[in-house]
């Protein structure tokens, strides 16, 4: 006796959209849903007759129904008796949040930790195969690209075969799954497996890959997982739904956290990654785990050796005093611009190379067919391109993400010759400096060449993420902007007193947050990278920047999570904007359904059986009558098969048999229907197959397969007597009094205006909702009516409506664009004026 | 014609308390509300009866109700014709929240800083008369104290007699508005000057006061005057409701921001303080008002020629190299620890003090006489003891907190001989080091000294906040404990290679955000504490500190705020924390209002009048009928006094007389009823009177004064047949039509679990809800009987209600306290058992 069995009845402001289907290429997704729910379909309808005709699933859902009536006595009589047992229980329980916290961040720091090692390894491994064969080029070059194609065919071929659902990020689905949608498949022990092995082999194959979205993922996985663990050592409470999302939401930011060893940024860029409304007393949990996992991860490397203490990955060493001048925030400005501009851009190609594949239909059916060529040919052609003594001599191409990150943030200056002969103490600045081509070339190469390569490369089916790709390139485009500030500036440009040189490295660190910032919409990469750095010094250039990159990126395009969740086309709600005055014109009854499907009180079971067969709707609502229409509540569709399943009953069918048998002296017929378990005839009626392509249906499908198996075991003389059984049974009014309904489903009015319905949609995380007027059913609003409002289908008032901070953003053929555009241009007119006062004042 | 007349009827899912009252003491709040209301309604009722027997009154009630009946009509036809110019006027709109957020940063900035320079001016004043008179020592020491007593003094009165808002921190009140509740007078012009100017001579006196949480409040009334600003210059959009709930969340940030220069850990502190559910797409609003406010605030300062550039407000030098060894963790888990206990005790003191002037009669009365002699004798006897050739010479009396905290953040150590020479170059270290006693004895001193007077000051009325001394005396203990490892391990403790010394600097700093996060609740402390030290190589030791002291005050105490919300008896609804397994255990049906005041459809206007003048509801419930039940939507009361108003209006009695007179053929009655307009005698019913206490009831008395009113001027010889009308009037049915009804109240099932409607109740911001079962109102839950249960007067099982984090807390008189003080050791136990293995094993 548990606390969990008095949780609420779920899907009242939970919703539990059952999404199966394997993921079999990037993007592959609703197209093969159909395919796979067909399947399925079938494969249960044989189970069904193979068991019996549906008579053991019959009694399965006869028994659920039990435990649901069971659940509808009053649980308080038997709980208080045990209160005082019940209490100390629960009491002994409050510890297991600070225990599965405290594992969570061991297990991760652990896997975190143990994956770095592995990814070390296979980079080194290459590193020493292509040192060693440095005698011949041909074998160098086959060396340096067999390696990669193999790890990362071998990933997408585990993936594949293992869980494809550990394929790509995982943000966009825990985005959705902390939505309330329940993904299947995508929390289980198989995709861990597949996710962590998966990742660890592309990482290990140097492509421009990155760890941080898997690793939200397979925190996520390690979660689920220990839930289930502790649930199976310590009883039920571990599997309430509510507790479960807490910690889900908690894992999001331990995984980000113990990626970069960043807690506070973690816990902030999970939070802004996969969250609506953000619970604040939940805020203290991602907080410790994050802060534990990310200590655990630190104390690792400094027992291995690798460290003399704990201090930040990428450790900088720019002065302390005056670390930038105030006549350099302009140049830190248009950065951030840039950048923010170049984000949209990544987000862009992204979205069109998965479009284009997915479009042209002889590459689309050769890369279905052979679904490890692509990522093959891919990796063949980042290698070869990034092969050093080749093209890659140009762009640093020996270099992994980490080496050229510690370069990147250097705080000495490139360009400038007398500085440029320090470089020899760590080798990594050595592949910046090619004999012949200038140190900006070699940027401006590796910013282009890495750009559409990590645009590319993402979209390969293995785990892999896009975040670290994007923060390099961030980096090398700082650096290239910081290069040119201290060439155009050789002596610094303090005006009063002490002079400071420009230091690169800033620069570096400011257009690397601000471009991770534009590509995933997010504001809290300035505080990953301070504790990437350790340094908080460019606090301001970094927020400027961050901030206009954010603000241009939002005006251009979706974040990349958003625009993968549109490719793939998950059940996710879009957000709405700061630009929403014009979604008070938009009102709920301008999008809302007027045929509305009901039962009545007085319906009987015959248009329930209607009802089920007809309509693929998870609850149906129930008024008082058709003529008042008033709403008295919802009932969930599983609810109503019982009701239909209890009064059509194998029970109740041989209890009509029993008296009919006593009334006619023939009591012949029953044993031979009381231990009827021989596979009969399936079902004949083809109009119930053709429905039957949805799992929803088993239930009624299962109960006319019964009705007929049961008919067709009886003799024929009985047969007719039955069948009129039946049809008196259907003619019943149904009994709702047994029945759970929700006597409360959400309401709106006609007025309700689109921003207050999308606010409260995403608040209860809700389904779908009832438009009443004066307690008249008139309506229902679902997610998808409210998507296409929201992604502008649906335009009452032609007026498009916009995503977050998109003020100016006009994607579609409005009559405003050249306000809008005016507009835009206004305002970083204004920004700029602002900044050139502020340039003159000084 | 704006967007904002489109905007939902306001009440469905905002509540609009209003609480009148003046404030006229700390925690004087609901004692003399009901002194205000009294007097409120005798005003009221004079007024009335002076403006013509309520006459006019009467038709304001009927001139807003027609309103109402406008606002019932489709407005939607009259949209659409005007829709293409609504749009234009719209997109024109779509800037101004950037210029809105713009503006508010600059004007915070500018408060801030000037603020700052009055209050650094007003130290400087005090500093220059003390060192003038150094000849004599009396001379001296009444200069010392008059001054702050003089500037209190003032502070308090100017406060009391503009604003009694004004007084206290502000964030407690922020954190109710944002909750949902309109707390009048808190947000007007006279509060915002009353609170910046007596926060300026509260600062400027010297007095151990912070401006944090005071300027959480100014920049808040900052956001609201400029709201109404732009909302007269450019139109309604700036007051539509939930705009101006996003523009206070994003003012608490810029708050904190300009105050500290610590944009995102103001961002942080301000979310953790004020909301409880917190919408991610808000959440840029505040990085970038706050990321501005807090550049121009250092751009003020640079161009001031303070700073050479842009640099944080407390800046540290702590070296890069290992800032701490992995062996001193323990240290700084033990610093946590200690203060969470100092914070919880922090707050025990504050509540305490209070209480006890509270409940002392004698004391009581005598202050609410003298108002200024409070806080007068409160700052002589801090100035007295701080008296630097007196006691103040063993605690560094001289120092102003910002001295202090330079001095404390220090990175040199204090208490080694060699070290302490150098101490001359700043003059302030000289004030810690006395020539008799140890540096130990003069920090301990500081720090219980310091204590207690900071628990005391912040009682003053005047406005002043609690943050700033917490984290001064966080530091001071800090640095105590930094000082003694240092004479404990006088050449560090590493053990493997180099060797650094110990920086008691560090652990000042995490002792000042361990402190501050403990007092607070919140663990943002730890980023503002980066922000202002502009050094974040300390982080690990200060998120372990800041989760520690978390853990342990939180477990003890409710935060400062939550205590101020209690004693002020303020209406909020406090957190349900994490061990909430129990309150799956609760109910609605266990804490719902049974005897729920409803009308019917067919009930008649004589039961409307009567419900109106016995009940206290803003909202009643209309059902279909006694007898069904069924819940068809809740009336506001102001609807139904409308309604009522329109039965008995002046208008229909005039047009009675007048058919009465047609029939009578006697017309000269009517001329001395249409200009009547004279004071006739007010109302006589003396139950009446005695009912109308409050606002609420004005209405119905107006009316009843009208109907008296007309009754009388009329000639005896109508009225009774007027009396006869009315009768007849009163039981007619009521004419539901054309009242505003809202039909989708919100509902709640007799299951739900307490945690659940916890949790609809603080994401809506519901102020009650309705218990229906199976469409029939069967109860009411108000955030009244919400708060009794949360906060464990109501326990139907027997188990208490906890806070967040609060797992081990019990401050009852439950069975269970044995059992959960030995969770809490065991707990703690494994903490320092992990790190006494983590120094082991290095």
């Amino acid at each position: 006796h548990t606390g969990s069995s008095h949780a609420p009845p779920p899907g009242i402001y939970r919703r539990e959209l059952q999404v199966e289907g394997t993921l079999s290429m990037y993007g592959r997704y609703t197209q093969e849903l159909g395919v796979y729910a067909k399947e399925e379909a079938a494969r249960l309808r044989d189970g069904g007759v193979r068991d019996g005709g549906g008579m053991r699933r019959n009694t399965s859902i006869r028994s659920r129904a039990a435990d649901l009536l069971e659940y509808e006595k009053d649980p308080c009589a038997k709980c208080q008796l045990c209160a005082s047992r019940c209490q100390k229980f629960l009491i002994s329980r409050v510890g297991e949040d600070w225990i599965f916290l405290i594992l969570l961040g061991l297990v991760m720091a652990l896997v975190s930790w143990v994956m770095d090692y592995a990814i070390a390894f296979c980079q080194e491994a290459q590193k020493w195969m292509y040192g060693g064969l440095d005698s011949n080029m041909l074998l160098q070059y086959i060396a340096w690209v067999t390696y990669p194609v193999v790890l990362i065919t071998f990933s997408a071929g585990f993936t594949q075969i293992l869980a494809p659902q550990a394929v790509g990020s995982g943000i966009p689905e825990m985005k959705t799954i902390l939505r309330g949608v329940v993904l299947k498949e995508y929390l289980t022990f198989k995709t861990f497996v597949a996710k962590v092995i998966g990742l660890t082999c592309a990482l290990g194959s140097g492509m421009p890959l990155g760890k941080e979205g898997p690793f939200v993922h397979v925190a996520s996985l390690c979660a689920a997982l220990l839930s289930k663990f502790m649930a199976a050592l310590f009883g039920g409470t571990f599997m309430n739904e509510l507790r479960n999302t807490e910690m889900l939401s908690a894992a999001c930011a331990v995984g980000v956290g113990c990626c970069f060893a960043a807690p506070i940024g973690g816990v902030l860029f999970s939070i802004e990654v996969t969250s609506t409304f953000f619970a604040v007393r939940n805020y203290w949990r991602g907080f410790f785990a994050a802060t534990f996992s990310a200590f655990i991860f630190r104390v690792l490397a400094v027992w291995n050796q690798e460290e003399e203490t704990i201090t930040a990955l990428f450790k900088t060493r720019f002065r302390l005093d005056c670390p930038f001048d105030l006549q350099e925030l302009p140049a830190f400005a248009i950065l951030g611009i840039a950048c923010g501009f170049g984000g949209a851009l990544f987000v862009y190609l992204n979205r069109l190379i998965v479009e284009c594949m997915r479009k042209q239909k002889t590459i689309n059916k050769f890369l279905l067919r052979k679904r490890l060529v692509y990522p093959a040919l891919v990796t063949l052609l980042v290698s070869t391109l990034t092969f050093p003594p080749g093209f890659g001599q140009f762009m640093a191409g020996q270099l992994t993400q980490h080496e050229s990150l510690v370069a990147l943030f250097d705080n000495r200056t490139w360009c400038r010759q007398g500085v440029a002969e320090e470089f020899d103490y760590i080798s990594h600045h050595h592949a910046w400096k090619h004999p012949q081509v200038n140190v900006f070339i070699t940027l401006i190469l590796f910013i282009i060449m890495k750009f559409w390569m990590s645009a590319v490369a993402t979209t390969m089916p293995v785990p892999c993420g896009a975040f670290m790709p994007v923060f390099l390139i961030g980096a090398a485009f700082g650096r290239l902007v910081g290069e040119i500030m201290a060439a155009m500036f050789p002596d610094g440009i303090h005006a009063a007193g002490s002079v400071y040189p420009i230091v690169p490295g800033g620069y570096a660190v400011v257009g690397a947050a601000a471009l991770s910032g534009a590509v995933t919409h997010t504001v809290s990469t300035a505080v990953i990278v301070f504790e990437l750095t350790g340094q908080i010094s460019h606090i301001l250039p970094v927020m400027i920047a961050v901030i206009l990159a954010n603000a241009v990126a939002q005006a251009l395009q979706p974040s990349l999570y958003d625009s993968i969740i549109r490719i793939k086309k998950l059940p996710y709600l879009p957000e709405l904007g700061m630009g929403h005055h014009e979604k008070y014109n938009i009102r709920v009854e301008d999008i809302m359904v007027r045929d509305v499907r009901f039962i009545t009180l007085n319906s009987s079971y015959r248009d329930l059986q209607e009802m089920l067969l007809t309509g693929q709707l998870k609850t149906l609502a129930l008024v008082e009558s058709r003529d008042t229409m008033i709403l008295l509540g919802s009932i969930e569709r599983l609810q109503l098969q019982s009701l239909l399943a209890l009064q059509l009953s194998h029970q109740r069918r041989l209890e009509y048999l029993r008296l009919l048998a006593q009334d006619n002296g023939t009591q012949d017929h029953l044993p031979s229907l009381a231990t009827d378990s021989t596979p009969s005839s399936p079902c004949t009626h083809t109009h119930v197959n053709a429905l039957s392509n949805s799992n929803a249906r088993q239930g009624v499908r299962f109960l006319v397969s019964t009705q007929q198996s049961v008919r067709l075991s009886v003799s024929s003389t009985v047969s007719s007597q039955i069948a009129e059984w039946e049809e008196q049974q259907l003619d019943e009014q149904v009994e709702f009094k047994n029945c759970k309904i929700d006597p409360a489903p959400f309401q709106l009015v006609e007025q309700t205006s689109l921003h207050k319905t999308h606010t409260i949609f995403s608040l209860l995380g809700l389904d779908h909702a009832y438009v009443t007027s004066m307690g008249r059913l008139v309506g229902v609003v679902s997610l998808k009516e409210l998507r296409k409002a929201i992604e502008g289908s649906v335009t009452v008032t032609g007026v498009k409506v916009r995503p977050p901070l998109a003020s100016f953003r006009d994607s579609g053929n409005s009559t405003n664009v050249s306000e809008v555009t005016e507009l835009h241009k206004l305002c970083i007119l204004v920004l700029f004026l602002f900044f050139y006062w502020c340039q003159q004042i000084l």
